[in-house]
Parts: structure tokens; C-alpha cells; sequence
């Protein structure tokens, strides 16, 4: 089935079901008014969800209405945990080698991950407001929300507790990373609210595009209106979904509504570190990854950052050619 | 006013508010059954919640009942943020005086904090599930409860957000922090679920014991009933709430319900960074401290970390000798 929230009913907005096509959506007070309230009682409301669904796509729900994704907040508009991977290697390959550096054999064997912010996440459609001088980026993810995971749970046993799947705009502002990733806690500053594709799916409803725990469509990346990338996001993970939960729920429980993202994706493409859309490639899903190849290639970057008005668009087809989770779309609203 | 949550109602517990004295407490479900539900909607709840209390404090509070510190969950049980700064640089310049390194100028400029996982804390008498070979270090740290702050907000515009006060153990596994510091994003394992006070306090309450936006009082710290150390959180915070606040709000908004944490307490006693207990000194307030002390005394460190039973406890008193917040008290329950 497929989840959305609407910006309407107090911060965590209200919950509605909608059709397979993305044409209709129900609200569901009945069962839940929120995302959140269905992850916590997800075993008595799922299946309710999904004979709404049904209902729903049949064009038989009463009190079915338009669906707008423009009306969309993100589909938890707060949420408890907002955990990051980097599950693509080829991109940490590519930081790396733009400055000469070797990645660490234990990148190979043990995920990447950071906590990020997770108070106060934008809507798939909203603004993104950052100085263009913090030099803007996005990033083209797959996100996972999770149920209750036990710590200590190993991964087989957290791919059951992965409830849906969505895409993420893991919006980054690169000229604050450096300094920040100096002082040596992570990201802060540098990762400011992402923003999460209207419709979060569950992974039955994928069929073949979700197998072995990652979801095997390609990102289509627009960067205002021009194409950008559209790497495959099941080729090149290396940490599937239930190996990220893993890794968190090592040393802790994991409560539901844990969202838990893939990091940027990114193709080798013939171990070449990928190429950019205009040279036949299948680009990149960030700008710093363009960049980074630039960098190697000619010495310096040349494809700037986000400026004033740019609109990033992340999207994903299904086979039948329809889009699955909508489109995210972030238009950088530059602050002075 | 004083406020804990009671381990019942669902995942974020009952909302009570409790006496000064922390001796009775009354169930508030007609203001607001959670804190992040008052926190939602502070300006009408605050108001009502301290009508109760003072009822409560008078005798007059029909419903009231025994308060046991042993019933609570902490404060907000989950929440949607948890930064932790690191503003005693006492205990910066420890870590780094051991291992022979200068701390670097921008410290002293611009706050050191890290995003925690916040999804499912642990309660402030719950115990600490973990291995000993992970090295199991305690925090006692002060946090305040934020309302909404706008991002961009000055600190002191983030001073009038500070809703709530409270004490916080910073779990921390000792043992799996250089290896994760090392691959660059920051604390993730090494930082399991952390535990705050019973009870969260507003600032009006704590009369001369805040200012500036510090608590100016000593935390005191046992370790298994033996003193550990009671440095004043009033000292040596180079960075205020209003500041660390800020901090946060550079480049986001900060929603109701954060919890923002001031790092380990820790004084400089007289420029030597600091003497344990059984020396004369106010001591330590993480077994981490003391072991660099060591280190840089003798070479290396002779005090352990927690063993399986070991219990740490951590409370403040307030001028007139009672315990302003209750007091946090971790047993380790060592896994296998």
C-alpha cells in the first residue's frame, strides 16, 4: 500500500491512503490520524490500511478525493530518528580520490552512518532556505521506515522490521562540511532539514523492484528540469536496508518510525567512478560527485552549486513507466 | 514548576506534574497527557500546568499521590532531537592533553556538538545494557527542553525558548569511539540510549541557581555509592544554552520537544584540569577524566570502566540541600 501525510491537523499532519496510481487519497481518522500513531500499532493498523487501499484503487472508498502532492508534508514530518548511511561506496570512492586519499579497508566491511536532525524535516515540495554561499546540495536517496527493532537484533531479523520505503532529498551544504568534519563529530550545521518523497510505500507493494533488501529502480535526477543522473539504486549498495538497521540497532533498541536512509546513490559504472548524463553516463545524484569527477579529471570543479531558484526534482518509475513514491521537488529559496 | 513522566499510557508515558519537594505528584490528562504534547502547545499548557502545581505544593491538588522516582520514564521517553554540545572544554583539553595534543582555536569560538539518537532513552533508573569490553562510561551533564526556535534565531532569542531543565547521563561506550571518530561522521555506536533525571524543572523554579543560562549548581556523582565528583555545571561552561541552542538553529528550524545537552560537566580547578575526589578535588563527572588524568600523571590509566552491577548516580541539590531534579541512577547490566 501506499502512505502519505497532508499538511492539515497539527504537527504531524494527517494520514491518508493513497491509490496505486497516485490519483486518490483517503483520509483514515478511524484507523489512524497519523504516520506515526499507525508505526506504533502497526499490527492492528496495517491491515486496516491495506482494506482501505484496496477499496481505494477499486474506486470503491467513500470520501476518496484528489490526490496533490503539493499538499504533502514529508511523510513523517517529525520523526524520532533520522539515521544516514553511505551505503554506495562508489561516492566515498570518489571524495576520496578528488583529494588523493585511499578509502579504508573497514569502509568494505562495516557501514558509514551518522544521526541526523530529525525535529523538523521540510515537505517533498518545500523551499530549501540556505545561504548560497553554504554552497547547496542535494542528495538522491532511498529511505527505509522502520518498526521496533530490538537491540542487538542481527539483519535478518531487522528486515522484518522495515515497514516502508521512500526517497529522501538529503540536503547538504558542502562548504560547511569540511570545517565542520574537522572538529570530529560529524555532521551538523552541514546537514539541515532533508525533505522525504510524498508517498512512502510498503515493500510488498514493490514486488520485483524490492528484493534482497534494496529496491532495484533507478533515481531520476533533474536539476532544474535538466537531466542529471539516474543511478540504479540497487546496483553498488553495499550495506543493504537490513545491514543499516543492523548497524544501529547494535548497541541500542530501535523504536518505530526510525528512518534510515541509504546515503547518496551512486554507480561505478565499469569501475570508472561513473560518468556525467552528457557523456552517456548514468550521472550522479548529488552536484559534489559531479565535481569530485571533474576535479580528478581536469584538476578543479567546474559544475557549480545550487543557486537562487534552482529546483532539484527526485523521482522514481516503476516498470509500468508510473512514478512510485512522486516526485520530491526542492527549489533552493536563497537566503541573504 | 516541576514535570516527569510516569512509565504508563503508551509510548510516551503520563504526563504528571510534581511538588517541589518531589514528594507527591498528580496526573494532568485534562492540559495534556504527554510533555511532548505540552511542549506542543506551550503557551496554553504551561499556564494550566502551573496552576496544579501550585495546588500540589499547597495541599490542595485532589488526585495527588505519592511521587516514585522508580515509576518514571525519562521526561520525554522519546524525542525528536537530541544534540549534545561539549561546552566544558576542561574536559576537551583532558582528552587531548592525554594523548599529547593542542586543542585547536576554534573551540574556544564555536560549540562542539553531535546529534544523538533520541528514539528510545532509557529511564532514570533503567539500567545500562551493554558489554563490558565496550568500556562503559556515564556522562552527568544538565540539558534544557527548547520550544520552537526559527532558524537563523540569535542566542538570545533562544534564551526565551528554554522551556525545561534537566540532568541527562550521556551513556558512553569508550571503547568503540576511536575506531568510530576515525571513519569521520562522528558518534553512532559509541553513543547507546541515554538517561535523564525523573524530573525536568523550569527555569522561573530554579531561582538564583539559573543564570546567564547555566545551572549554577555542582552535580553530584557516586560511582557504586562512592563519590566520584560534584563539579558545579555553573563553571567553566564555556558556551550557554542560549548559545548551544543557536548553534543548532544556523541552518534549520529547531521544533518543541528538542533536548539539548551542555556535554560532560567538568571544572578546571585552578588551571590543572582538575583533581579526583580522593585528592581534595571536586572530582570527575565521567570515568573517562579521570583516566586521562591518570594518563597524563603516570602514563596510563588505572581506574576502570563500569563493571557488570557497577551503578552510577546523579543528582543536584539545590541551596536548601533538596534534590532539584531527582536523582538518575544507572545500574550496568552487562551483556554477555
Amino acid at each position: 500500500m501506499k502512505l502519505a501525510t497532508l499538511k492539515k491537523g497539527g504537527r504531524d499532519g494527517t494520514l491518508v491512503v493513497v491509490s496505486r496510481d497516485l490519483s486518490l487519497a483517503l483520509e483514515v481518522p478511524r484507523i489512524a490520524a497519523t504516520l506515526q500513531a499507525a508505526l506504533d500499532d502497526w499490527a492492528h493498523a496495517a491491515p486496516l490500511l491495506a482494506e482501505q487501499y484496496r477499496a481505494l484503487n477499486g474506486g470503491l472508498a467513500e470520501g476518496a478525493f484528489a490526490f496533490d502532492p503539493a499538499q504533502c508534508a514529508s511523510p513523517l514530518p517529525r520523526a524520532y530518528q533520522w539515521a544516514d548511511g553511505s551505503a554506495y561506496l562508489n561516492h566515498v570512492e570518489l571524495v576520496r580520490r578528488a583529494r588523493g586519499a585511499e578509502v579504508p579497508a573497514t569502509f568494505y566491511q562495516d557501514p558509514l552512518m551518522y544521526q541526523g536532525g530529525s525535529d523538523a524535516f521540510i515537505g517533498p515540495r518545500d523551499d530549501i532556505r540556505a545561504r548560497e554561499a553554504w554552497g547547496v546540495d542535494f542528495e538522491a536517496e532511498v529511505a527505509v521506515i522502520t518498526g521496533d527493532v530490538a537491540q542487538g537484533s542481527p539483519a535478518p531479523a531487522c528486515a522484518g522490521a522495515i515497514r516502508l520505503v521512500l526517497l529522501v532529498n538529503d540536503v547538504s551544504l558542502r562548504a560547511l562540511i569540511p570545517e565542520e568534519l574537522a572538529k570530529g563529530f560529524g555532521f551538523f550545521q552541514s546537514k539541515p532539514a532533508s525533505s522525504f518523497s510524498p508517498v512512502a510505500v510498503t515493500p510488498d507493494e514493490l514486488g520485483e523492484a524490492w528484493q534482497d533488501n534494496k529496491l532495484h529502480l533507478p533515481l531520476t535526477v533533474t536539476l532544474s528540469c535538466e537531466p542529471f543522473g539516474c543511478p540504479d539504486a540497487g546496483v553498488d549498495m553495499a550495506f543493504d536496508f537490513s545491514q543499516l538497521i543492523a548497524h544501529i540497532a547494535k548497541t541500542r533498541d530501535v523504536a518505530a518510525g526510525s528512518i534510515v536512509g541509504s546515503g547518496t546513490v551512486s554507480n561505478r559504472q565499469g569501475g570508472l567512478n561513473g560518468a556525467p548524463v552528457h557523456k552517456g553516463g548514468v550521472g550522479f545524484a548529488c552536484i559534489a560527485e559531479l565535481r569530485m569527477l571533474e576535479t580528478i579529471e581536469t584538476g578543479s570543479p567546474r559544475t557549480r552549486f545550487m543557486h537562487d531558484g534552482d529546483t532539484v526534482r527526485i523521482e522514481a518509475f516503476g516498470a509500468d513507466g508510473q512514478s512510485v513514491f512522486g516526485a520530491i521537488e526542492n527549489r533552493l529559496s536563497a537566503l541573504p
